[in-house]
Parts: structure tokens; C-alpha cells; sequence
């Protein structure tokens, strides 16, 4: 059998025993599988943060990979647990818009809500489906149980608006989505959204805003702008990010990044 | 062979290399072991804390498993390191009852104290049992070394006392144990303390007094009350807890969650 | 095939995706390697700390491993990325200093330049060589390409100056290079170093001033002094610690631990 890999993204924290149980279960069930944590550092409840963390990370994984996602609010209300099959990978979690950004990129996809209980692990606890429902699923899913096994088929999935950058005259109005380990902020542009819209203008002309600050041109790399300059580029998210060279751009640019006013304009101002 | 499973609770963090310095020694000697990190953030050197965190995830695994845990102020000092098999799963750790909550449950144990250094790692470091002990019997153990050859039996083992609940009048007084990364206060009310308590009484008619706040009823998931509200339920770690649907009870509670004032009366006052 | 073993340490920490994705691409290529953590918990760009931390942890690990580590302010630059091949393991990363402490004491070595893109993750990202460039060579090296294959021979590896204990009349004048998750601080001094130094002399003869507080004697445990002591010892970093027994030793000495006056002197005030 091929090796079966399960990737995991919660905002359980790594203090408590949370992530352990959930591996207790899935290895008690098939032993073979590996896990990958994805991160578990998502801030509590926070569904669109889970959302971008799944997709900056999806593209480092075979598309055989099953991708568990715990951020989930509505533990024990009717929500409902699912299972996705798509062209780039399973996923498996609670139905919130979780899987949004994912799963507007697939090219096919197959769905059920999590209802046969066959597959669930045995508790009498109903506050941890992420150990005794996403863990056990996975597990079965990745010893080749059927998707249309663990449950009834379901068509229409939960989906979250994730904010898109917006049109202001020539200009694109972006948002902060995230600040990563090193200060960058992460913007809510995408390259294609970028290329689309900037209809073949050259990098090198662009004019970023952000607050009061101005950044002249989209870089390839840091090593494109001195030490301690500002500096934009499209990182390892597929986003357009905003650093400081050798320096952490978010203590730099103020604490209140989520209102940030950043505009992406051409630098062709007349025409 | 059977892949063999070893998980580690420690209280090493994980910002040094300790715990990666475990690994490479288990996996030196057992490359086919899988390891499962159940959580490195016990509070320095708090025993009662290690063995709770121990408790609330054993039923996670499966009873081949071999759990290491090194909470271990007396690293150094005469305190035996012992190795423990029991009908639930192996314990390889320091003397110093950090096994206490697990043990009081097996149905049968037979304990070594670690003292063939034939099974320990090489070193001229007396500071770290966890890589130069624990580790090491963990791999041979799982590699199907008998108990027996790892060291001399013993009989009696060091064990802690974990605070039960009191009984005052009719009420029952709580203690919090901890509080979990969403806030969640964790009380040392078991189920089954609990439910020989009530003596059948319902659950809906509970009355819990938390500081100068109550409820009433004990719920079975969050979604019985509405959001922002107090709700207590036996959660994942199998004791009674108090949260905040899709809130932070330990910030609304206040700080000092140890020496909150927590009843709870069968809420019949005439008997 | 035999196992392989990837060790990871980097300046990522573990809020972000960055680790998960390296660990995708590594299984992606090579789906039987196992991974470990040594720490993702450099602070950042600190390239010594990143060394001390390998150097720390590598005894733990047997010689067939591949260590890869990224802390690595340089990327983008025309820093180059390479490999070495030792008799104490395999090594990937930045060619800027981190591996000088472990290279020291290597017996022999070949390096490459990793020239050779074949061998790398596809992508528009320029700034994720952990993803793009070490993961994937690494998990090539674990599969058994030969390091010649990966790119050009490079003979002059860049070597940092780890600061080294100064002799100071008869004293030896330290230096502290971290503060491990106890608070004990750890020093430049290397037991090899300190033997060389005493010619003999009695470890209980010695005698530690750290600032205006005096240890007499190495210990060789925590056992060895009284709680709440400071004890001077010989760690599991295989350099002299300073710790206080069952306390926090860099809460007691002051936050400044850098600018601490450490000297060891042999305690022999008249020859």
C-alpha cells in the first residue's frame, strides 16, 4: 500500500493535549499514515485565517494528501462534519468556510456530510470532533474506505467571503490578511488577481502606498531593495507581502495593520 | 514487527533542543518507532500538571503504546527512573509519581526501577535523563527488550496527591486544575466521582456556583446555551469544565482561577 | 532501503505554514524519510544561536543524517546554498555560518554549491529557499543522489567567529550564548576548552564570579548544591551551565545576561 500522508491545521495551540489525541486516534487506525502539521497556530475561531493557512500551504503537498482543518466555532451545534474529494487533495472538517480558499480552485470535487457514526471514535464527550470525528475519518479515508461511505452526499458547502482587493478608480484598495513570523504582512492580492489587472505594466513601475510610506515597484527577492527598506513582493503565500528587508515590517508600519490603507497603483498616471 | 508508538510529555518547551535530542536517540536505536509528542508545555517542574496532561490523553491510544514522560525536578538526584507495564500501555519516567492519575486506573502493573545502564545512552551529562534514560529504555522497550532486563523490580511507587473534590454539606467543592488554550477552565470533577455523587439526580437540575456567578444544568456541548454564556460539561479530558460558548472563561472569570470559589449542589434544597 | 533521517532547525517558529510545507515537499520526494524537529525557535536571523543549536543537539543523531538548517537573512542574495558531506552527517543550508561550530570538528568534508535547479522545487518564489531549494535537496540526499550531482565543488565555506572564552591573567572570561526554557545559562566554554585550561586542577577547587555572585566548584549535577543554589555544570549542550536547583537562574541574575561579568579562576590564588 502507498504510503497515506494526513496534514493537520488547528487552532488548538500546542500547549494542551488536543494535537496528540487527534494523532493517537489516527495512527491507532492506521498505523502507517503520516502526519504533517501544518500549523496549529491559528488564532481561536479565527475560520478565514485557517482558510489561508490551508492554501499558502497546499501547493507543497501531493495531491493524494488529506487535509484535516479544526477551526470550528460550532462545535456541537448543527453544523455540518464533512468530507471533500477534489483534484489537489481531501479535506475533511467541520462545514464553515473553512476549505473556502481551497476549494475555489479545484477543478472537480465530491462531497458528504460525516453522518455514518461507524467511522467516529467512541467517546461520550461532544466537544472534540477534531479527535473523535476528523481524525478517525481520515484515518479510514487514508486506509481507502470510499468517501461515500462515511456519509451522506451533500452538495452545498459552507463558503466564507474572503475579502478580494477593490477597484478604486485605476487603484486596487488591498487588506492585511496576516503578519507571518518575521513582522511580513501578507495582503489579500493573489499574482493572477495582480496580473489581470495590471495588463502588462512593468514591475519596476508600480507604486505601492501603505499608510504614508511608498514603495516604487514589485520585487522578485529582498536582495532587490538595501537593509531596512520597505520592500513588495509575491512570497512564499502566493500573496503579495510586505517586508523590511533584514527588519520585521509590521513594528515598523504600526501594530494596527488591519486598517492599514494600502493602494497598488501602475505609475502611469496619465493615461 | 508491529510499528511500536511512543509518545512524550515533557515540560522542555520547545525552543531549546531537548526534545529533538530525544527523538534522535529513540530513532538511533529504533528507527522504525513512530513518536507522537502529546504536549511540551507542562509547566516547568509541575508534577500534578504532567500527570493530568497524561491522564486526559491516554485514552487516545492504544494499550501497545509507550508513553515517556519527564517532569523531573529531582533529575540528579537519588529518585528512581522506572519503567511500568500495565494492561493501558508502558510509562517510562522519573519516580516522582508523575504517573499517579494513569496508575490509579490500571488493573494490573509491574514496575523496574532503570538501573541496567547497559539500556542507557552514553554520556558524561548526569542533567538530562530524558535523553540519556527515558529515551533510550522507551526505543529498547519498543524494540521488545523485556522489562525485566532494564533494571531491578520495585514495588513501591511514588505517588501524588491529586486534589479530589470535598464534600461540604450536600455541595461538592471544586478545584480548577487548568485552563486550556480557548480558556476553558478544567476542573478535578471526574464522571464517575460525579455521577456516584448525584445519585441519579438530573442533570438539568444541577446548580454550579463559580465566584459569585452560577449556572445551572450540566450540558452536554456548548451549544446548549447561547453564545457568550457560561456553560459547564465534561469535556475531552474526561473532568467536569467550565467554558464561554465561543468565548475566553478564564478571562471573564479573572486571573486567580485557583482560588475560585466552585460548588456544586444537586439544586434540590428540601432533602 | 535503509531509513532516513532529515533533521529540521530554523528561525521559522511554528505560527506560520513554513515548516509544514517544507516537510510536504521533503515526503513528497522521498515518502519514507523521517522528519524531526530540532527547533524551529532561533530568533530570528541569528545565525550563531542557529549554530550553537546544531552543535547542541548533534550527538543525539546517528552519522548517516542529513541536518538541514535555515536562518538565513541572505536569501535572495548571492549567498550561495549548499551541502556538506562529513563524517558526523550530512549537512543543508545557507552557505553564511551556520554550520561553523559542527564543520569545526568534522575529520573531513566535501561541499557543493547547489547549482543544480533540477533538484529543486519548481516555483515563482524567491524568497522560501527552506522550501524551494534545502527541502527538496535534502530529501534527494535521502534517496541517494550523490552530492556531486546537487552542484558545483566548493572549497571555501563561510566561517563565523563563535566567541571564544578569553584568558584573562589566570582567568578564563565567559561569555553567555543562550538562556535554555529553565533559565539556565548556558556559556562559551567547552568541556575540551576547560581541561585544557585547568591542566588538573580540581573541579571543587574552582571558582565561578558571575557578576557579584560566587559558585565554588563544578558540580556535577544539580544534586551536588542545595535548592534554590546556584550551581555551575557541564550540560547537555556539552558547555558550562549555570543554573539555580529547582529555580530560574536568569530571572535571579538580571535580564541582561549578555552583559554578565563571568570568570572562572581555579581557585589557587598563590602559584
Amino acid at each position: 500500500m502507498a504510503i497515506s500522508f494526513i496534514t493537520l491545521t488547528t487552532d488548538f495551540g500546542t500547549h494542551d493535549t488536543f494535537v496528540g489525541q487527534m494523532k493517537g486516534v489516527i495512527l491507532t487506525i492506521a498505523p502507517d499514515v503520516r502526519i504533517i502539521d501544518v500549523t496549529h497556530s491559528i488564532p481561536p475561531q479565527d475560520i478565514i485565517a485557517g482558510a489561508l493557512a490551508i492554501e499558502s500551504a497546499l501547493d507543497a503537498f501531493a495531491s493524494e494528501t488529506i487535509h484535516v482543518a479544526v477551526v470550528d466555532p460550532g462545535v456541537g451545534t448543527r453544523r455540518a462534519a464533512i468530507a471533500v474529494e477534489t483534484n489537489v487533495g481531501m479535506f475533511v472538517g467541520p462545514d464553515n468556510g473553512i476549505f473556502t480558499a481551497v476549494l475555489a480552485r479545484v477543478e472537480q470535487r465530491r462531497a458528504v456530510a460525516l453522518t455514518n457514526t461507524n467511522y467516529h471514535h467512541q467517546t461520550t464527550c461532544a466537544t472534540f470532533h477534531g479527535r473523535d470525528v476528523f481524525a478517525p475519518v481520515a484515518a479510514h479515508l487514508a486506509l481507502g474506505t470510499p468517501l461515500v461511505q462515511l456519509g451522506k452526499p451533500i452538495e452545498h458547502l459552507c463558503m466564507l467571503d474572503i475579502p478580494e482587493p477593490q477597484t478604486i478608480g485605476t487603484d486596487l484598495a488591498l487588506e492585511v490578511t496576516g503578519v507571518d513570523h518575521f513582522g511580513n504582512l501578507i495582503t489579500n492580492l493573489t499574482r493572477d488577481h495582480f496580473d489581470a489587472w495590471r495588463c502588462g505594466v512593468a514591475l519596476a513601475t508600480m507604486c505601492l502606498s501603505i499608510g504614508d510610506q511608498t514603495i516604487t515597484g514589485i520585487a522578485s527577492t529582498f536582495a532587490d531593495v538595501a537593509p531596512n527598506e520597505l520592500v513588495a513582493y509575491f512570497g512564499s503565500t502566493g500573496r503579495l507581502q510586505i517586508a523590511i528587508r533584514n527588519g520585521h515590517a509590521a513594528s515598523h508600519l504600526g501594530a494596527d495593520q488591519d486598517r492599514l490603507d494600502i493602494r497598488i497603483g501602475t505609475g502611469e498616471t496619465n493615461h
